[in-house]
């Protein structure tokens, strides 16, 4: 397996702009996360403060990002990291059911919105999960739930049918859903999961749904879940003015390692966490 | 007298970031600098990592930024400043001879190249001056010399040779020089300044030149120098994430803020000062 010197989490701007330092540095970059960019970004309106681009709608800057990855042959891994784990000399990043190597990371996965659910923390691992990729042959004839935050979680949800005898879909967001016929979309609120008789029971504001596993999938998963052991303030990961995290090798940039939330910001703290990485290897190098 | 929200020192990136944002968030302010823009910028052959612009010359990136101001009615003012005064409700910036007012300042000079002369500091205030346009009037009639660190420093020695009975000028740059016949170019390597029987000794690698005044005129100040009392860590200004820097109502950015000296960070470390000071500013207004 080829283990990449710096493997980039997400493809917001701080993500784009730490994969293109990086790469100017001569270093091997697997770039993480969602072909599309930022949703964030493609569906602003008009963003005003990115210093070069006057009055330009988030679409159009997002083309100009795609432009420059790709004259720089720089290419999007589309996988969804669901946890990144320190292993000693090299970090193994769980995509799903495989696992890919880095020696150093960069989180640049944007924040988390909102709070976790009542009763998800307690029960994660316990019948809550957030991937669905990874646990659906837990379930297989069973029932599960999933609480999609964004349209992207739909497919998930289509993967569990094929598994799962029944799977109750809570979107949250107004989109209308396209998914297979079988899943049963419930447009309720939900208000938190609870255990009950060895079920998990989600709750909505008007009724509770007896099932045996939830999915929980939103854009983000909160830093401290998606790497076990690192410092985090709130929802951010905790870094100082060189984007390093609390573990050696780990950098973080953009939304996850703070507000403001600004896509200049983020693409300049992407730039520094590149440069950061990049001197943490080379010395690494030497001290071997 | 117009008393700005925000003044912001330096038009590179960092300041015109600055500017950007504290003019969106409806803050009055007065931009410093150089209408040319960052020389660094606009004299760099290509950049490679701008995210947006890949493999852009820096004069078309400048021009980029000249376009985002004006399509913001962003107007530069062509003014050095020499010093910022804390004055308890509000900041005094010496502009030569004038006095500008701002409630906050946003320092974005960028980072002094190479260290003091040996003799500059200890003799600074004493026969040594950074300012031709406020000490000029003491040297009526007298000899001063000029160390020019590059060509925009040439209209001060010009000014100079008006009052002055002679002007030496000692240029730190390749560029033909342009000045009145009057003023003497001593193309030597400058290695000192020496106080000698009264008056001031400019040593060079080949000989030694007796004056009464120096003038050592550099693009930036050196940050302490700027502004008197403020923490610095060597040619930095010492800042926290929020870019606040040690007196309350200053903030700094790119690359007086500290390395990597990059163009996208030195923008994002911009718009992380204005919206810093922006909070700081309705702070202070609701606490009133």
């Amino acid at each position: 397996m080829q283990r990449f010197d710096i493997a980039v989490i997400g493809t917001g701007p701080a993500g784009l702009s730490a994969a293109i330092t990086a790469t100017i540095r001569n270093k091997t970059v697997m770039l993480l996360g969602s072909k599309d960019l930022s949703e964030k970004l493609s569906k602003a309106h008009e963003i005003q403060n990115y210093l070069g681009f006057p009055a330009i709608p988030g679409e159009k800057l997002a083309e100009a990002f795609q432009k420059h990855l790709d004259q720089m042959g720089i290419e999007i891994t589309e996988k969804r990291i669901n946890a990144v784990y320190a292993m000693g000399e090299y970090f193994a990043l769980q995509a799903g059911e495989e696992m890919l190597e880095a020696s150093s990371v960069i989180l640049a996965t944007g924040v988390v919105q909102g709070k976790p659910l009542p009763g998800e923390e307690e029960l994660l691992g316990r019948g809550v999960s957030y991937c669905a990729t990874c646990d659906a042959p837990l379930y297989r004839g069973k029932s599960t739930a999933v609480i999609g935050y964004s349209p992207r979680e739909e497919s998930e949800a289509a993967f569990l049918s094929e598994v799962c005898s029944e799977v109750l879909y809570f979107p949250v967001y107004k989109e209308e859903t396209d998914l297979p016929a079988c899943v049963r979309v419930i447009r309720e609120k939900v208000t938190g999961i609870e255990n009950a008789d060895g079920r998990r029971l989600v709750r909505t504001e008007a009724n509770a749904y007896p099932t045996d596993g939830v999915f929980v999938l939103r854009e983000a998963v909160a830093p401290g879940q998606l790497v076990p052991g690192l410092e985090t303030e709130g929802s951010h990961v905790s870094v100082n003015r060189r984007m390093e995290a609390s573990i050696p090798g780990v950098f973080a940039c953009g939304d996850i390692a703070g507000t403001p939330y600004q896509y200049i910001k983020s693409a300049g703290e992407g730039n520094v966490a590149a440069l950061s990485a990049v001197a943490w290897l080379d010395q690494k190098k030497r001290s071997k």
